[in-house]
């Protein structure tokens, strides 16, 4: 990665998916539709497997094609939506060939030249880049869009996050298992777990990562306080977590514990968050109506409700809230396509200056 | 209630079961015959609309009749299961008939002459009664298992609990609302929420309990809190609660994080728990195999694992976990059986001496 890149991305950009019939690689190209994100023309790339079929965009059955390092020749940005291997194998070569890579895996997170981006938090770290930007994992995404609304205005000192993890940060696969298991279950049918390592109908369980021996927590947990910190600037912030999955299919939700350093206002807290961009508050104690991923799937924002004092803390420093965010979407897609949008805006900056 | 009452109860009793055609009724039924407890008759009461059915207990079928103030006469243990509207108006009934009521509803747990009793956490607390014993809330049940076998080695000083709670805490209704919501989603047709207030098919919702538009805690919490801190008889330990309803049939799990006065050591911890009465480990993080709601239920013990230093507490004195138990055993009819176990051992040590 010490090739000369530019920083900035040319508008209208052409753009590759790689990845693109996977669970992500297609919201991805939802998103730039929905969104009319500027592009010149897409190329769709995936495994020889996948390579062959067409998708659908504004209109046009645009071919799948087997991903090979010529591919990249001629594109702007490419987006990397089908796991390490394939992203540490060909990113760098998409780098290389000149485009600006927008990693989903976590390949590349915690490397100190790549920026780890979530835009209505960290946007303005995007530059400088080496030619990679990482997304961040689902969680941390979610999380950070309202945490850094919180930090602007207070310190945080400490935060604890206990997952609600949908089937959807398990593919496709896991999606299909969920409904499979418990269509099986509701016929008195016996179903053999395969995408996941454990019955999956009306059951939950701790995160499907590796667990690691010596502290007992799983690579999930281990990535959301390790990218939390990086995206926060905060990198000795203490965070405990909890990750587990659950029987739902494409939305996260988090019971979050934030302290503060200070006493904080439980009003102020939801009044900061109910004008915090990619926020929408969901906060009806009358009608007990609070964030749902009913509600989240589909929805760009992420939802934040339950806001009180947390009454485990004496020192009443801290905010208990419960928030829910489309984990295909802003837990990656639709970060991924921001910060895209956030390169063409600094390069069309650039360009008037 | 104050009526001279015995504090101890005949051996085999004649028991009656108030709301014996409820899923927390039935299960009593049950456990009295799984578990042997001695019993010398059973009166199965009910509603008039239940009244008439049969249910079945040591293979004879017992005929459920209208619950009326006469049908305590001659009863020496009553199981109430249906409800806190009926437990004030037939508790006190019963209790002056003489017989020794264990409530399951949440109609006298905080009343200071009612002992809330968790048999392996408090049992010793059971006399002095005044004829009503009360039979703890279901996360307060499963989780007091687990935090009096450390409490007796460690002062705890805070708590943290978030749950996933199963629809089996809404009753039967809850439950076929939690089945028929999922197969209508899965065949694509609507489904108009009735027992819960939120679609419940792949969803997950604050807990449908009233919110206290003051602090913004639901009544599920407020009894957490409030029963957890009697039954460890810490009165005003800090107790931090977010109660979430999921998509599983009828275990409650629990993301537990205990502070220590101490500094204490995640082995010894592990190791207490291996040893704790009403408790099994299942912790093994090689195969990623920790408590799930589908091994928890139909179990009387309540499952614990994932035990590891919380990393959101900077003194290192936290300890989290994660624990399951059947919300219809030890959340309702088992440890209300246990209860009625502990009066008859009570009962007979009275008669020994």
């Amino acid at each position: 990665m010490n090739a000369p890149v530019s920083q900035f991305v040319p508008e209208p950009p052409v753009v590759a998916i790689v990845g693109a019939t996977g669970v992500v690689g297609r919201e991805v190209l939802q998103c730039l539709e929905d969104r009319g994100t500027p592009v010149a023309s897409i190329r769709l790339l995936a495994s020889a497997r996948s390579a062959g079929q067409t998708l659908s965009f504004k209109g046009a059955h645009l071919p799948v094609e087997e991903v090979a390092d010529h591919q990249f020749d001629g594109v702007n940005i490419v987006f990397f939506c089908a796991g390490a291997t394939v992203s540490r194998r060909y990113a760098p070569v998409a780098a290389k060939a000149g485009a600006v890579v927008v990693d989903n895996s976590s390949a590349f997170r915690m490397d100190p030249t790549v920026p780890l981006i979530v835009p209505e938090a960290n946007g303005s770290q995007i530059v400088p880049h080496a030619g990679i930007i990482a997304n961040p994992n689902c969680v941390a995404a979610i999380a950070t869009v309202v945490l850094a609304a919180l930090q602007r205005c207070w310190s945080i000192s400490r935060l604890n996050l206990v997952t609600y993890q949908s089937a959807s940060g398990g593919g496709a696969a896991a999606m299909d298992e969920l409904r499979d298991a418990t269509s099986a279950k509701l016929n008195g049918d016996d179903y053999a777990p395969n995408a996941m390592p454990h019955p999956y109908a009306f059951n939950l369980f701790s995160h499907n990562s590796d667990v690691d021996g010596e502290t007992g927590y799983n690579g999930e947990e281990l990535k959301v306080i390790e990218e939390t910190r990086r995206i926060l600037s905060q990198p000795k912030l203490p965070i405990g977590v909890t990750c587990v999955r659950v029987p739902v299919l494409r939305a996260h939700s988090i019971a979050l514990s934030v302290r503060f350093d200070h006493f904080v206002d439980v009003e102020q807290v939801r009044a900061r968050l109910e004008n915090a961009p990619g926020v929408r508050l969901v906060d009806d104690r009358d009608s007990n109506h609070f964030p749902m991923p009913s509600e989240a799937t589909g929805e760009y924002d992420v939802l934040v409700g339950r806001i009180r004092r947390d009454l485990g803390d004496p020192t009443g420093h801290t905010i208990a809230m419960f928030i829910c965010g489309d984990q295909l979407l802003k837990g990656a897609a639709l970060n991924a396509v921001q910060i895209a949008e956030t390169l063409l805006a600094l390069g069309a900056a650039q360009e008037a200056a």
